[in-house]
């Protein structure tokens, strides 16, 4: 029988806060050496390799944290969620993302209900949609072939679909396998979805309307925006738009879409970009197969998740690295930095599965905690961040904690060589140097020019950004925030902390709040 | 006679922490009422108002800030900066970003020459500029008016100059004020240039170059990448490109560019969006009086700055609460959050600006220091946000102020109303009912969808996003951090945080690096 139990109850607990260095730092300068990158890399899915040479880790705390992932059964937790037990507590669900990728525990039954084969006749169907849109069996109202595809969704349905469309474009393009140019409306700001129809031919766009709930206020109001141009347009919106909800919501089974696809209430929002929430519009950007290759990088990196050794399990082991961060060494945050231009909107999707999911003060029980759990997490590409917030990274008073991502190869392969070398090899030797000086740092007499060091980092790299890869960059992070919030005691899967803000929106708009602050706010913005 | 003295060395430090409440949240459920939020405002610069009743101060703590912001001469300290003093005391350079917007303190010679008179006319002359090529006087290789602009740029030449453009985009269309369209090149990923490159028409397209020392590795290589792209389609480069740089640059006085415009060593990165650096593109972008509407907004700014009573001068205030939040509430970070779309990217520039200034662990003479000192800055827009990382905003262990932006009307006014409301009115009702929900909070006795409130915001709202109110938005964020510089007593104007890179980047390339990690590394990236 599982327990579950919070962190600070935890034998393993109490034996790394013995090894906590107490604000000394880790003696990179003579720890980081040839052998240690060499020795601390884990083959990851997809191609990729996971190195934490550069973490604030060494034997004894490795093994400590071997002891730490047994004693709080973290694969076997993993195995439950696989299996379709009632893992978000808080909302009594199951957690069934990984299913979308592939079968991997026990058969799972809802209701008498096969989910497995659910989400695989699902995705049998949106990839046939999208074929015959490719081969212009739908078409626009007047008749003209649909080129563009527009998501219209929030939250999940926005952040992680968009980060891998920007992901796959230099790809799919370089590799002639783009179909259709997507665009994306999501906030309720209109001059979101304005602007974003006044650059579209809309006689030849379709577009894909996403809540599972049926309910999200700002994808509603977007869905009417986008009609009543549709309909001024002199074209019909139940030939421009499908539906990608839950079966149960006031969008199912509608008339008013040219076809819906189903996911429903065990694929939470942040983990749906592999479900028809994400493979909607990227099977139509760029084809079913680039779809089910992300599937099948994804659905690799979940089998691997599967490992009891921490030193074959890179998203068990980044998990526990963090946890170590964040708990024994009290780094508040963390830096997602892709040194790939493709992955410029990636940091926002890791911002929002991580800090959604773990951003908890009370365990899987509604008890209060009394220790930190998620950090704050943000990040923009390299080599941009090096001229702006790495200045604060190397010599700020406080300690962040990285994460580099990088490519030996660029996915366009169009490049040019100044001074000797090539843009993709300055891009990397870029990506090197930084890891080593925040690790290493530098003496210097004038402590303005000094760099203190110890500053921790782990990279993933691999050869190039495919859609195997970026499948598998997915779930190696939606497997560590798991994997953390299991070691917190956490419900990663509900997001309580959105509801107070929607009861007082409602009543603003209602104007009848009753709280003297709500009214004043609301005549400052004359409301 | 100005002193520059450490905070921890100040009477009103000792006071502010007599002062700390220690854990205890500030009650704001019984605080926060209309009266609050109506006497808790500054007006602002470009008709904007600054609110700060959510912000965990009383009287108390108001009265001991004033205290702090004379006893560290805060104004007497900016009144040094306008009037030319070398306030960059690590690189021996003036600060002269202001002067850029209009003169407020004494006229600035440097080796005999008038800063002033040469700012002012370099923005003539790219004014003048951008009107012929408007007119057609300038047109490109095969003789086609250009009709898009593309910056060449890094770091500051890139990130501020970029979140102006996106910034004005929408109000340019709505108030027929677009002259061209604009594009970025920023990073060494050949993806970046590539891609960008892939999807416009080279011979109706100028450059705009932007290196200040004109050796930044990457906007070379992105100059030269971009030359033979014009070069493979028949163009002449020298037709295409003009160069933003200093006298002194190589790129400086060159017939390979159709025009030169000068900025100097005087005007740092990350505060040039207003000098050329920003004004030759958001001029040919959206025309000369609309880049002239920003530098009046900010020089508006500038003025409020002046003020030495903390309840007029919304910068001073700012700063002085973000100072007791980092060091007496001890808060690690900060969320930027615009209720705007179009000011998608302002929260990458303000990381930039804020982290890069003052992410310093140095005083100003370069002994190290005590206490914390810039924090770490983040954002999205809302409500896109409200959808993600807000969750750990409400409900995590760690708080994290806010700092909220939002206007009365929309850009486009193009809207739609969905059960009662229009879309602009559901976006200020969700920015009105967080602002509320983060500092009341809720009390539940499910402790999982309790609100623990406490969690302060600030919050600056205006009519609308237009060009003055930008500027006036862009010139309160950096004379906040100069202010927060100075009661750190730092210098917030070098950045030596970005040079070990540099170095190592080049042994890497250089592949003779002595360092066993790099190498190990290399190996690594197949480099």
């Amino acid at each position: 029988m599982v327990q579950f139990t919070n962190l600070d109850a935890t034998e393993a607990y109490k034996k790394l806060l013995a090894l906590a260095p107490h604000g000394k730092s880790f003696n990179f300068k003579q720890e980081l050496q040839a052998e240690r990158v060499k020795a601390y890399q884990v083959p990851m899915a997809g191609g990729l390799t996971y190195s934490y040479a550069a973490k604030a880790v060494d034997e004894s705390i490795l093994k400590v944290l071997q002891e730490l992932a047994d004693e709080q059964e973290l694969v076997a937790k993993y195995k439950l969620l696989l299996d379709g037990e009632v893992m978000n507590t808080g909302e009594k669900r199951k957690v069934l993302h990984h299913l979308v990728r592939g079968q991997l525990g026990q058969k799972v039954l809802h209701e008498g209900k096969d989910l497995g084969a659910f989400y695989a006749q699902e995705l049998q169907r949106f990839c046939a949609f999208a074929e015959k849109v490719h081969q212009g069996h739908y078409r626009g109202t007047k008749g003209t072939a649909f080129d563009t595809v527009v998501q219209i969704g929030i939250g999940g349905s926005d952040l992680g679909p968009r980060a891998l469309y920007l992901a796959l474009e230099n790809w799919a393009d370089r590799q002639g396998k783009r179909n259709m140019k997507a665009a994306f409306i999501s906030n309720v700001d209109p001059d979101d979805g304005s602007q974003v129809l006044s650059g579209l031919n809309l006689e030849s766009t379709l577009f894909v309307l996403v809540s599972k709930s049926g309910i999200t206020q700002e994808t509603l109001a977007n869905e009417l925006f986008v009609k009543a141009k549709l309909r001024a347009a002199g074209l019909d919106p139940a030939k421009h738009m499908v539906a990608v909800t839950s079966e149960t919501s006031p969008l199912a089974h509608n008339s008013e879409y040219l076809d819906s696809f189903y996911i429903d209430d065990f694929i939470g929002g942040r983990y749906s970009s592999t479900s028809a929430v994400g493979g909607v519009i990227l099977s139509l950007a760029f084809g079913p197969e680039t779809f089910k290759a992300i599937l099948s990088g994804a659905h690799e990196a979940d089998t691997t998740a599967l490992e009891r050794d921490i030193r074959k399990n890179p998203a068990l082991l980044d998990a526990l690295i963090g946890v170590w961060e964040r708990n024994m060494l009290d780094y508040p945050s963390t830096a997602i930095l892709p040194y790939s231009q493709a992955l410029s909107r990636f940091p926002a999707h890791l911002q929002q599965l991580d800090m959604e999911s773990n951003g908890k003060r009370v365990n899987r029980f509604g008890e209060v905690l009394n220790y930190a759990t998620g950090p704050v997490v943000f990040g923009e590409p390299g080599t941009n961040g090096q001229h702006s917030f790495y200045q604060l990274l190397h010599q700020g008073t406080d300690i962040v904690p990285l994460q580099f991502i990088g490519f030996a190869e660029s996915q366009r392969k169009d490049d040019v060589e100044v001074d000797g070398s090539t843009s993709q090899n300055k891009l990397k030797a870029n990506l090197i140097a930084q890891i080593v000086a925040f690790a290493k740092g530098k003496d210097d007499q004038n402590k303005n020019k000094e760099f203190p060091g110890g500053r921790p980092s782990s990279l993933i790299y691999g050869k190039t950004l495919t859609p195997e890869a970026l499948g598998a960059l997915l779930a190696h992070f939606e497997n560590k925030v798991m994997f953390q919030g299991f070691i917190w005691n956490l419900n990663s899967f509900d997001q309580e902390g959105v509801q107070l803000g929607k009861v007082l929106t409602k009543q603003v708009l209602a104007k009848n709040s009753g709280d003297s602050a709500l009214e004043a706010y609301a005549a400052l913005l004359s409301i």
